[in-house]
């Protein structure tokens, strides 16, 4: 998607070791035109798939799965990363690990919002280490739900996530694939 | 608004001690059309109001933002909640008692994503004891910034948080104010 990589190259900073900060634009400050524009892609893209449900992952999935949703015309279902006393009853979890934080974390759906009639569509913000995307996946299947596919903004080409997720069958589709190598230098993959 | 409202009565749970969950459509499962008309409505009850950036709060708040924005056509920030490697450089932060979760924490911006200019509008789910909401105008404030005003979709109308707003002087707006009393019998006070 040109305009989103236009975008990482002109408001993106880089850095050595694979860094790639995007929060003036994606993840902590929204330009919501540009998440407009990455919704109708991923509607473009998964055209003809059927969907019924996105599920995302708090907290930056959230803003893209509800903007794409309106193209959609589903709901949005986020995966709670902290228990709290608002989500009770039966729940689907998952385990991930986060390399970003140095931490593993549950996250957890509450079961009345995914069965085995849905088709998910999976969406995130990034795709690194997949950790994140795999535990949205292992409830999709708890829930005997189809998966649907899996929409990125921006997948780290240099780390496994997207292999590992195209391999289980996933129709994975990431709208900017980066490398940033150990000097800081960033090229586009696809 | 009464579309919220019809919404409330018919997917809402209300139990004993004021407690209404409606996750089934807003803060866990969202329902997108629903959430696009909560957004039309803040941009209606805000007409004639300078806003030139929307701040809100991880987690259930960023969806309702991100959709409320595309009808100010200004950019979404969300204070984040937790720490984490990606938000360096300088912030703005306050501390937050949660009285669902039973733990303070503490709120951050980015310094560069608020500035003197901004006219900021708070954007949040629910309105109760009011720390949340505090602790965005305290941003934005140090920030220099002005508050252009609050939207809220549900305010708890027997917890303190409205009345402490009001009374700063801040433009509130909660789209449905609610009563749930001993038994766990709702009524709307507006």
């Amino acid at each position: 998607m040109e305009l989103l990589k236009e975008r990482i190259l002109r408001d993106g900073v880089f850095r050595p070791n694979g860094i790639l900060k995007v929060d003036s634009f994606l993840n902590h400050q929204m330009d919501i035109d540009l998440i407009n524009e990455i919704g109708r892609e991923f509607a473009r893209r998964f055209a003809g798939t059927k969907v019924t449900k996105i599920l995302t992952i708090e907290a930056s999935g959230i803003g893209i799965a509800c903007i794409a949703a309106q193209y959609f015309h589903v709901p949005v279902v986020f995966a709670k990363k902290v228990k709290s006393k608002n989500l009770d009853g039966d729940v689907y979890t998952a385990n991930v690990h986060s390399y970003t934080k140095g931490t593993d974390y549950i996250i957890r759906v509450a079961q009345r919002f995914i069965d085995k009639k849905d088709h998910v569509l999976l969406i995130d913000d990034f795709l690194a280490n997949g950790r994140a995307l795999l535990g949205l996946i292992e409830i999709t299947r708890q829930a005997g739900a189809k998966v649907a596919g899996a929409g990125i903004c921006i997948e780290k080409g240099f780390q496994e996530g997207g292999k590992i997720i195209r391999n289980m069958g996933v129709n994975l589709q990431s709208l900017a694939i980066v490398n940033v190598d150990d000097e800081g230098n960033l090229e586009f993959l696809k």
